[in-house]
Parts: C-alpha cells; structure tokens; sequence
C-alpha cells in the first residue's frame, strides 16, 4: 500500500496528548490522518485532517468511523473492542489488534495472560467485586497489606491502592478488581518493544521511573537506567517474551519492577506510545511516536538507541489551582541547557491532571539528572 | 506576554514546506497560530489554527492578516513590506523587521549593504534593467564571465545564471539585476545565526554544501563542514558580523563561498529558517524551526551545537515526471541506518520541485554521509 498517497487514510482512536504527539510525526511523513474523540476541546483537534466526535466505547461509533479508514490504531486502550473486531473482519487492518487489546484492556485478564505465559509477575488474586475482599481476608485466603487495583478503566494512578488495613477499602469503587501481592522493589523500569506487522522487533533502552522520596508519584523518567547491565538484560528479556507472547503491532510498553533480589517481575503493559517514552522524541535516534507509526503502517523501524542522555519530567497540575492554566517559570527553565517544554494543549488545569511534560537532554546523564531536578523545582501549572 | 495562552497569536507569512515545518514546533509550545498564503493547497494548511487565502504582496491581504496577530514572521521573503511598515507603526511586532526585508530582498540592496559595512562579498555591478548589460560589456565596464541575479523574487536558484557569452544574455528576463565576478571557490558554506528581541545571539555550526561533480547542484548539506577549525572560525565571524550590521530578529542564514586562498565571502542571507539549517532537526539540540520560534517570541534560545553528525538531501521531482507525486523506494530508505524522511506533502511534482528532504543521522558523519549517498542512489521522487 501506498501510505505516502492522498488515498490513505489512517485512523486514530483517542484525541489526547499521545494522539497529538503522534500526529506530529504523520505530518512529517505527510499521512491523510481521522481522529475519533469524545471531546471537541480536545489536543489533537487542529492537528489531524479530520476530526470526528463520538464516544470510544461506543460500538456504532468506533466501527463506523474505522469503516473510513486503511489502517486504525489508538493512544489509550479504552474503546470498543467487539467494533474493532467487526473491523478486522471487514479487511480494516487494526493495530494493536482486538485480541491484544481484550488481553491488555482488562488488568485480571492481562495478569491471568501473564501467569498462563510463564512471564514472572506479582502473586494476586481476581475479586468481581470489592466487597468480595473483607470475605477473603476472614478466610485468610488473602492478608494485609496489598495492591488493589480496579480490573477496567484506570489511569494515571487512579484505580490504583495500597491497602494497608480494612478501614483503606472503604472508599474503594464496588467493581472487578485485583488484590496483588505488596512486592518491596528498588526500581520501577519500563522497555518499550516496537514490532512491525511483517515481525521485525526492536527494544528501546531500558529506562528507570524514579520517585519521590515521600510521595507515592513518578517524577523523573531516565534513559539509559542507571541499573547494572545484567538487570537492565534481563529487564529486557522479559520486555520481548511478553511481547512474543502477546503477538502484538505497534509499540508495547512494559512497565516493571526491579525486586529487592534484582528479579524481574511484569507489571502492567500499554499497547501504544507511552509516558516512559516521552524522552525519545529529543534523545532517541527514533521517538516513539515516529516508532509506532512506522510499525503500523508495517514501515521499517528506526534505530531505537539514545543520541545522548535524557530525562522526563512530567507536568501535572499543582495542588489548590483550578481553572485557566498558566506555566510559571517557563522561560526560566527554557534557559537551562538542554530543555524542551512539551505543552498539550489543555486549557483548564487542576490537581495532577497531566499538563505536559518537559525532556532534558545531555550527553551526560547526570548532568540531564540534575538540570531536571532545576526544572522540576522552578516550573509550575497553576492558574489564571 | 504569555505567549502560552489561547489569547496570544502567532502570524505567518506563507504557507510553504518551510512554514509547515514552523507549525510542527508551535504544536509543541501550544501556541495558536495564523497563516496568510495564496494557494489553498499549500502544505501549511493542516498544520495551523487559521488558515487565511490571500496574496502575500499584496498590502490589504498583509495589512489586514497582521493586524489580528500579535507577533508576524515569514517564512518567505517576497511579502509586502510596506504593510508590514504599517503594522509595525500600529504595535505588531513584525520579525523579521520591515527594515531588515528591505536590505534582503533586493540583491542589489543587499549586496551594497555589506559593501557599506565592509562586510566581504564578491565585486558586482547593479543595472536597472539586463539590456543595459550588452552597453557595459562593449565600453569595458563590465567583463565575461559574470554571474548574473536578477534583484528581486529568485528562488532556489531560478534568477541566477552564469554568463559566459554574449549570447547566454538572450534569454534572460529583462529586470532589474546585478552581475557579480565568478570567483572560484573550494566550498560553499552556511551558518544560521539565531537572535531574539532582547538580543541573545546564538550561532549554529558551519556547514558545508557538496555539490554534484558535473551537475551545479547541491547534493548534501552536511553538518559540521569538514573543514579547518580556523576556516569554520572565519566564517563564523564573517556571519556574526552581518547578523550584527542587520540587526535582525529571528534567524538569519548566511551563505558564503570559501575561496581558493581560504577567504571567505558572503554569497546571500536570509533572514528564516533555511534549507541550509534541515538538518538540526535530527542532529541539533534545537531544530532550527523551534529556535526562530523562540527568537521572534523573544524566548532563551536553545543549545546550537549537534547530539550526532547530520547529512541532508533534498528531495527533488525528477526530471521527465510530473503530476501526482510518488515517492520510489522510500521504504527502501528507511530501512538504513538513522534515515528520517521528510516530505513536504505537495500533491504534484515537476522536475526540480522541492518536494521534501531526508536527514542521515550519524554519531560517525563519515557514516552518515556514506548513508546519504545511498539515499541519494535509491529514492526517486516520480509522478504516478
């Protein structure tokens, strides 16, 4: 097929800031770009040929807008599955596929995948409802502490609990969930693989989510790790079994923890471009958005390795400001060595809502570390 | 001013590849933009928050377009100064300055400008009109061979000709024009010089434009030259200084001529992003694009110096196809080693039209530029 004609078309499910950056890359190929998106204030609106309004988990939405399109792909994993499937059966070419989509979509199936795999992830237990968790814990068929996490719809750490005593369940959402194993780690990491439809692979550099000492939130993603070779090998041999084993199209995220004893174990995977990616765009020969495009449009993949060091600091909404956003100290980090501002495009802020983010970039990595440590303590997303 | 807001507006003079390639970096910084542009097909038309039909020598259709603005760039130089001398009366910053597109313009206004600031150029003679030639080659005034450059609206080397005989006079338009002494040259080199209001200056690398051995064309803009450190020095200087007399805002790219003896003179500048500049999208800490957004926004400009050594090639329609544009080979070429094609999305190709570029990125330029000939042998840009 020819992607580089006015003919093609390719669909995108999702018009947030991941589809936004995506479509930067399309206009770089000069691709004829729909995007379907519930919301008329959203990022992507002015950047794709064509914007459609409708509901994602909507069947008649989601089938009829991919009906238009060659190739349809997605920036967030909740839309309508069975459509997509309709889809596949009709010649369109959907990538990641329902079937990757139905593993990753619910977190107690994709555990269960896991498990069935052999690929090593945290002990847990599926509840269909939360109220079912007091019964188990009676029984001693599950103790305290644990991870609960709804089944469907989480984002961002929402949907996500440290349970410590039976009093932390009460203000949980009735709903399918999971109760996972509080596993003690020392590094969180994610490999993003990307894979064409023709089967050629590629991983990109593990990287390191660090955190906050006392808050329980990412704040710098680091690429390369700072990890020894043999984990970082490892961390990237789990990345591809997972991958081979979901058999899916596009980029897979995988995000997971380095254990006190430098096991590997699976937490979650994303099946498209990704927050532990960001940092591509300014330090990777080949970002990850240009990365996911190549491979649905079963493109050559680009090299995956890093130019020079980066690091990713995410811009959230700041505590007791909602309304009008503005970015105070803009300039000021703008003037550090190495730093591009990354802005979505939302209009309105409010608390740890994702705003932007910010890439440093260094041919050392320390250095990279350090400025980002500046950015993260001069800029900040508050209101008019 | 809070450029980040939806009440500021960016304005852009054009709509071309140039300008589509502005609009990629104002996506990133969320800064709402306006285009003014003749043709209703023009690459630019996707890419921004409003598109506006009209003539850009034209002073309504300028007038009219800057007034609803609060900065105006260009990515062309041929608009209508006068309006934007209006404009600039009336508080729109205009960057760059009516003032400087007057000295850019005209060649010839050009060329007496950097004999006034002792600036070196090559010697020339201006004629009002190309008939006036023939009298100042028979009184001695003049002597062949010259080349000759018509004053006002050349374009990637049409309005320039190298005159050997009297007879290479015929089939010239009869213009305003200058004819300038051949001087044999070793290289043709180039340096962007970025400066934003409050007058930060930053300059890029010197580069180098390789031209093909029988064809006089240039083949590959590679990123440093491969030259003396003292050469690249000089040049530097020489650009720096003609950055300063014109005292510009936003980028200015200086083209010059390394003579035999190692002198340098400046050919022409321009004062926007620049063919001589692609290759910093890929190989730069700052693309070129993202820095004259932040010179005309009067924001800190970005690090200049390269991550890895880059190549650029332009793509060009081949000769003998025209029509709907088919681009062969280029899965071939991404398939190489760091190849990153651009393409400008003009729907028909003529033979030498611009129709996009490709970037070779490389931490050995060797390499790059080894990869780059590649590229050059494999793509051909074809008509269906």
């Amino acid at each position: 097929m020819n992607y580089f004609s006015s003919h093609f078309k390719l669909g995108i499910l999702g018009g947030g800031q991941l589809g936004k950056m995506l479509l930067y890359n399309t206009r770089k190929f000069d691709i004829y770009t729909c995007v379907l998106e519930a919301s008329n204030e959203a990022p992507c609106k002015t950047a794709c040929d064509e914007f459609h309004l409708g509901d994602l988990m909507n069947y008649d939405a989601v089938y009829n807008f991919g009906k238009q399109v060659d190739v349809l792909t997605i920036e967030i994993e909740n839309v309508n599955i069975d459509a997509l499937e309709a889809l596949e059966k009709e010649g369109v070419k959907v990538y990641p596929s329902a079937k990757t989509l139905r593993i990753i979509q619910n977190k107690a199936t994709q555990k269960l995948f896991y498990v069935d795999h052999n690929i090593p992830t945290s002990p847990f237990t599926r509840f269909a409802f939360t109220s079912e968790i007091k019964e188990a814990l009676n029984h001693g068929g599950l103790s305290l502490p644990f991870v609960w996490k709804c089944a469907q719809f989480g984002y961002d750490g929402t949907g996500v609990k440290i349970v410590r005593t039976v009093d932390d369940l009460k203000d949980l959402p009735n709903v399918e969930c999971i109760a996972e194993k509080l596993v003690p780690f020392k590094n969180e990491l994610a490999v993003i693989v990307a894979r064409n439809a023709s089967g050629e692979t590629k991983t990109y550099p593990v990287v390191e989510m660090e955190f906050h000492p006392e808050a329980n939130q990412v704040e710098y993603v680091i690429c390369p790790a700072r990890i020894d070779v043999a984990v970082a090998k490892k961390a990237e041999a789990v990345a591809l079994k997972v991958s081979e084993a979901i058999n899916h199209v596009g980029l897979l995220a995988v995000e997971m923890f380095q254990t006190e004893n430098d096991d590997i174990l699976i937490n979650e995977v994303a099946p498209r471009p990704h927050n532990s990616g960001h940092q591509t765009i300014e330090a990777s020969y080949t970002s990850q958005f240009e990365q996911h495009i190549r491979a649905v449009l079963n493109l050559p993949l680009g090299r995956t390795d890093n130019k020079v060091g980066g690091v990713m600091v995410n811009l959230v909404g700041a505590e007791g400001f909602s309304g009008n956003v503005v970015y105070e100290n803009i300039e000021k980090i703008m003037n550090m060595d190495g730093v591009t501002p990354h802005i979505y495009g939302k209009k309105q802020t409010r608390p740890f809502r994702k705003m932007g983010h910010v890439t440093i970039v260094n041919e050392d990595l320390n250095e990279a570390r350090r400025i980002a440590e500046e950015v993260k303590k001069s800029i900040r997303v508050i209101s008019e």
